[in-house]
């Protein structure tokens, strides 16, 4: 029994679903990006529709300026912990921006979204905490709470009650209450494209206690009057404690923040291991970050365009009879029975010149695969009918009755 | 007893030694960088002698054009991970260029050196599996064993003979012998700047067992004939099966790199829930770290500016009497009594234009302070010797006889 023993079932798998095939659906080479929403995978050009680049501002003009301003007058890269060497004027001005944008005292910059709930669950939370999840929380979420130690109970996806319950059995067995008790849940979950049910989840909250942190990576810049996310557009902000969230979607970069409405966040500065033992982010990065966020506050048309965007590709598949997650948003997801067939459509649809991710089990739920398709502002009303009409002329391909 | 009750310890901790004051000691704002060794701290223009900027390569004009065209050609981020759309063709030609520098057939391109770590270890050890680690390794090497639930077993530090007791005792009460243990030490020791006895360890694990890993993060392109690092600087490569890199030091950007004499290593990306559940490195990033890889080894004339200034600073402070690590090297730490001695002369260094980072109890050893100085062969021999004169002027400030 090697090390290397354990990867016998994923060599198997990914041999017998033919995933190592080029292009392979797990790490596509996309050999070139033109625009937010084109590329080119081998000999196909094709209509990136499964990026989360929700408001198109990878290319941004002003995002791009930024970051070139940044690179001349700061070089590649930090070299250099927020810790040590690695907080420089930018940084904190990004942290005081976001702190600003949410009305928060505190907001804390991670080189990573992932690292941003690592480093703030395993700094909240360790051996005698609780923390009560939603069961399809992202896998840094679960991540965090395994590093942490923590009690981690799981409650049924978008559950209200079911939460509720979980918490009263938790505080009868506590004499302390739920003050160390830490519930967690997404804005818009990342696989299906539907959202929390924040309402009634606060209100469970506001009865039992606890804190909450809501991770809005994919409704931050997509929902709110001004952006801030699920927490703003249902108007519960008041009852979260913390707030998640990412560089890489609608912000078009990579990293990650937190912030909360206590001031006491700035001490898991001095505490967060994943925080204090990883290179900052560089100051391109944090560059057109900060010219992004400003984006996001001052161009609600570029909401507007997602939304149209998505009830317009959402209505249109669900026309063509797909099984569709239960709302549109900026990921519309098309369930398929049969895996085989799923990899087969998708490696049509970029022949058809159209992108999407999918989604295998053990990934994707119930023994289904997922065609995921993220839209974005960016996308024009033609390239979302040219994305419907290659699952129109490709959709027999998913024919239940054929073998798979 | 709240979540954040568990804090009260850093604010009393922050708070006596004054840790809060501007500049702050443990999260310096560097307000602007003008060159990889100059900076401003508020009033005063810096040295940096606190950087991992080994060699000097964050401005260096053909890794900032690089970026600037990858900007401009794929804009300022992927926004997604390297499973989903996260693979550039870009990113794959750098895990290319990482084997072929490497002579090994297979390389991982991770978004922090954090997470080069966590995504490689949590992938290869799980429960049932051992790791025999040096107890002065990194935090993320810590970090990454927990999260995996192995079984951590530490050896003393640079203890080749422990190491050897260990893995006997292990071997004993294992049936299956060593093939699920992984050893795993630093080329260079971030604190003192130590080395590993690598010719020992490797001799070891010929005879015991096991597989070897060497996070090469502070040795890379600073040892060896062609910058590969501690193990082809004493000949052993061909006992190490992972080496695990960093780029925001010697490389000057960020995000890290796993490469392996074995193969299934590709296996590895299919199971490794960091790498799969994080978005992929900038184009900017990726470009400037090839370009830095492709520097490292056309100019080894940078690896003997580094050892030049290493040298000459090592012997400088030896002559002035500080206590340092055994041996020159990128990283130069002065051991100092009393910690606040340290926070004072730290401040004094600084106000006399020479920024380094300290490291206070419980992060540094023994109770001990350290002022550590990182060099870079960017820095000329006058600051080299300006950093010596401040060491000078200063270091009365240090008397042991003097309360602390």
């Amino acid at each position: 029994m090697s090390l290397f023993d354990k990867f016998d079932r994923v060599r198997d798998a990914s041999g017998s679903l033919a995933l190592d095939s080029e292009p392979s659906p797990l790490g596509t080479r996309i050999d070139e990006v033109h625009s937010p929403t084109r590329g080119r995978i081998g000999n196909s050009e094709v209509i990136l529709a499964g990026t989360n680049n929700y408001l198109g501002l990878t290319f941004d003009p002003d995002c791009i300026a930024a970051a070139h301003r940044a690179l001349d007058e700061a070089g590649t890269g930090t070299t250099g912990s927020r810790m040590a060497n690695g907080s420089y004027g930018s940084h904190r001005q990004l942290e005081q921006e976001l702190a600003e944008f949410y009305g928060m005292p505190s907001a804390m910059v991670f080189s990573t979204g992932y690292m941003a709930n690592l480093g703030l669950i395993t700094s909240l939370l360790g051996p005698g905490d609780s923390v009560i999840l939603d069961a399809d929380c992202h896998a840094s979420i679960y991540d965090a709470c395994r590093m942490a130690g923590a009690d981690v109970i799981r409650f049924r996806h978008n559950d209200a009650e079911d939460l509720d319950k979980r918490l009263r059995r938790l505080a009868d067995r506590r004499e302390d209450g739920l003050d160390n008790a830490l519930i967690i849940v997404e804005g818009i979950y990342s696989m299906l494209g539907d959202r929390a049910p924040l309402t009634e989840i606060a209100e469970v909250k506001r009865r039992r206690g606890g804190y909450l942190l809501v991770d809005e990576a994919h409704s931050m810049g997509v929902m709110g009057a001004t952006g801030r996310g699920l927490a703003e557009a249902v108007g519960v902000e008041a009852d979260v404690d913390f707030i998640v969230g990412t560089f890489s979607k609608s912000l078009g970069a990579i990293g990650g923040f937190a912030v909360s409405r206590h001031r006491d966040l700035e001490l898991v500065r001095f505490d967060s291991r994943p925080y204090i033992f990883t290179a900052s982010p560089s100051p391109a990065t944090i560059a057109s970050v900060r010219e992004a966020l400003a984006i996001v506050a001052q161009r609600p048309q570029l909401r507007d365009q997602l939304w149209r965007n998505a009830e317009r590709l959402y209505a249109g598949l669900q026309e063509q009879g797909f099984e569709l997650g239960p709302t549109p948003g900026p990921v519309v997801a098309a369930l398929v029975e049969s895996p085989r067939q799923a990899i087969a459509f998708w490696h049509a649809l970029i022949e058809h010149g159209v992108y999407v991710n999918m989604m295998l089990p053990p990934a994707s739920p119930n023994g289904r695969a997922l065609m995921r398709i993220s839209l974005s502002a960016a996308h024009s009303d033609e390239q979302v009918d040219a994305i419907l009409d290659a699952f129109a002329t490709l959709g027999s391909m998913l024919d239940p009755s054929t073998p798979a």
